[in-house]
């Protein structure tokens, strides 16, 4: 079988705020590979299945050497992150061909990977598609799954505040929430994001561009649980309305890659109130959970138990746009890109 | 017995930013009060020992409407705090006359109470004065154990940083930290004080004042338990230089009840580093703690393995001297009045 090619997608130039599809990031169909003859030299190359569109992946698009948690994307090279991909030949006995894999891959079709370290192994729920497996079965659900159990000290009838409401996390802390017992207040930048978190069970939903939060939060709370997919002005606004021994989590969020992160303005609160403030990054927390979650989320979002929405595209020659979409926050469920059929 | 005059420290009125004496606070003998015939109702009468002065007291100076966690003192009636008292006459066969009771008392001489209701009876270690049971016996001394046992998750081996490292809080925070085997970093506005907090142990004390504190933590750190008397710009560096997973317990200081708060500027080092920042409040935690703290501080601390200073006036009509001398920083050490001799 003659090479074929192995489209990639590079990161080309550092961005100066929103990324641009094309200058910071191009799609690049030079390299080419032969997937029959290909050396593993121990390894097991995967055909890419899924690829995940994170807002995180901003703050990866900058110079080598500015130190953050994650690491720089490398200049010239395929840009890299969360997906699905299936073993296509494997010189390593515990990975055998027709294998599904997640972890962390190059934006790339095909790819040669030394050992399995850090995937994990996948089973496919029937109902479900490979692109919730990046989702609400991946790394955002796992983020609110972890940051939940970790974080919330959640008590039947207490009241929970969940920011960004609409989004993948948001959407999995709201239903999380309501499983436990808890009343939800949850708030979203749209009205038709306002119907979906009503949809999946919010109690009190309202769009945060048209409604002040502190008089929705005056009349509904005090907040006992704040999850904080958002900061600035409403963690401020949520620090006034919290319970006694209040507890909050506090979720990246897209604006700050980009326009940098408001910090939080009335500390005085933060001991008046005894509150409990937690920063959450899911691969700290994610094997401690890992067992849990697999177990029981990915059946209760086949079962319809647990809902979700995505927001898909297809081909690797959409990663750009899908990426701008996500940072201007215009995608209308977690955004995936399906690069190619199993 | 004829009557006597019983002294009394009125909240005279609500300071514009440091209180004044004798004009926000006044020195009032006024009142008349006879010891044998004055009626208890069931009740028993005390005389007041010694007065705590605490920073936190200027938060009460206030309009009466303005809501906080500690309720504003009265216009025109005698401000409170904490104290020790011994019963003189008692109508409650559980309070017997000579009984040593702590709790939040009148700032006057002598006060009849209708129940012993959130006091507690004190055994008095041979080798302490009274004074050292509303410091580092009372509490300050409380604040910094249940804080510590509460908040920090310490393990031996780890870094702490501890600010205002000399005060009643900060110098119980550091020994508890020496005994549980962590390194402990300490800051301090003056050079005695950065004597004093090498002399109770610390591996690191620097005066904040005249050394660079990112400096400081840059070589001596990360920080895995940051104890925050301060806030502003130091929270931010402790920020800056906080280990994975660090805890935060964040502490009221005099400062801020004078010129407000400085929030947390960096609120993306919260998540980066999966830190948590906790307030603590004492008055919520003391009574998980407080056998605990009853049955080992007072004796630690009479034997001379924990040390304490002290900064003591003596005569009620020392108070509002010694609330400003708390609110500018001057005092050397727990600021107690002694108010009568057993």
């Amino acid at each position: 079988m003659a090479p074929i090619t192995n489209a990639r997608v590079l990161f080309a130039a550092v961005p100066k705020d929103f990324p641009i599809p094309g200058e910071t990031t191009v799609h690049d169909t030079s390299a080419k590979i032969d997937l029959e003859t290909v050396p593993l030299n121990g390894g097991f190359l995967i055909k890419t299945l899924v690829l995940s569109i994170d807002p995180y992946m901003r703050g990866r698009m900058r110079p080598a050497g500015t130190k953050s948690y994650s690491e720089a994307f490398t200049l010239g090279a395929p840009i890299d992150g969360y997906g699905v991909c299936v073993v296509l030949r494997s010189e390593n006995s515990a990975v055998a061909p027709g294998t599904f894999v997640y972890g962390t891959f190059p934006h790339q079709q095909y790819t040669v990977l030394p050992n399995p370290q850090a995937l994990t192994f996948l089973e496919k729920d029937p109902k479900l598609p490979w692109t919730v497996y990046v989702g609400a079965a991946g790394m955002p659900g796992q983020t609110a799954f972890c940051g939940w159990k970790e974080f919330s000290h959640a008590k039947k009838g207490e009241t929970a505040f969940v920011t960004t409401g609409a989004g993948p996390v948001g959407s999995m802390v709201i239903q999380l929430a309501k499983r436990e017992g808890l009343k939800v207040i949850a708030s979203a930048g749209s009205d038709e994001k306002v119907e979906f978190m009503k949809e999946i069970g919010a109690d009190v939903a309202f769009n945060y561009k048209t409604t002040d939060t502190r008089a929705v939060l005056a009349r509904e709370g005090p907040v006992d649980v704040f999850w904080d997919n958002v900061g600035g002005d409403i963690l401020d606004a949520a620090l006034e309305n919290t319970a006694i021994h209040g507890r909050h989590t506090f979720n990246p969020r897209p604006a700050g890659y980009n326009t940098g992160y408001q910090g939080i303005k009335n500390m005085h609160e933060v001991f008046a109130r005894s509150l409990t403030i937690s920063g959450i990054l899911v691969f700290r927390l994610q094997y401690k959970y890992a067992e849990e979650f697999y177990a029981t989320i990915p059946r209760a979002l086949g079962a319809g138990k647990i809902k979700y929405r995505e927001d898909v595209s297809r081909g690797l020659e959409t990663v750009g746009d899908m990426i701008l979409r996500v940072q201007e926050g215009r995608n209308t469920g977690k955004a995936v890109v399906v690069v190619s059929e199993e």
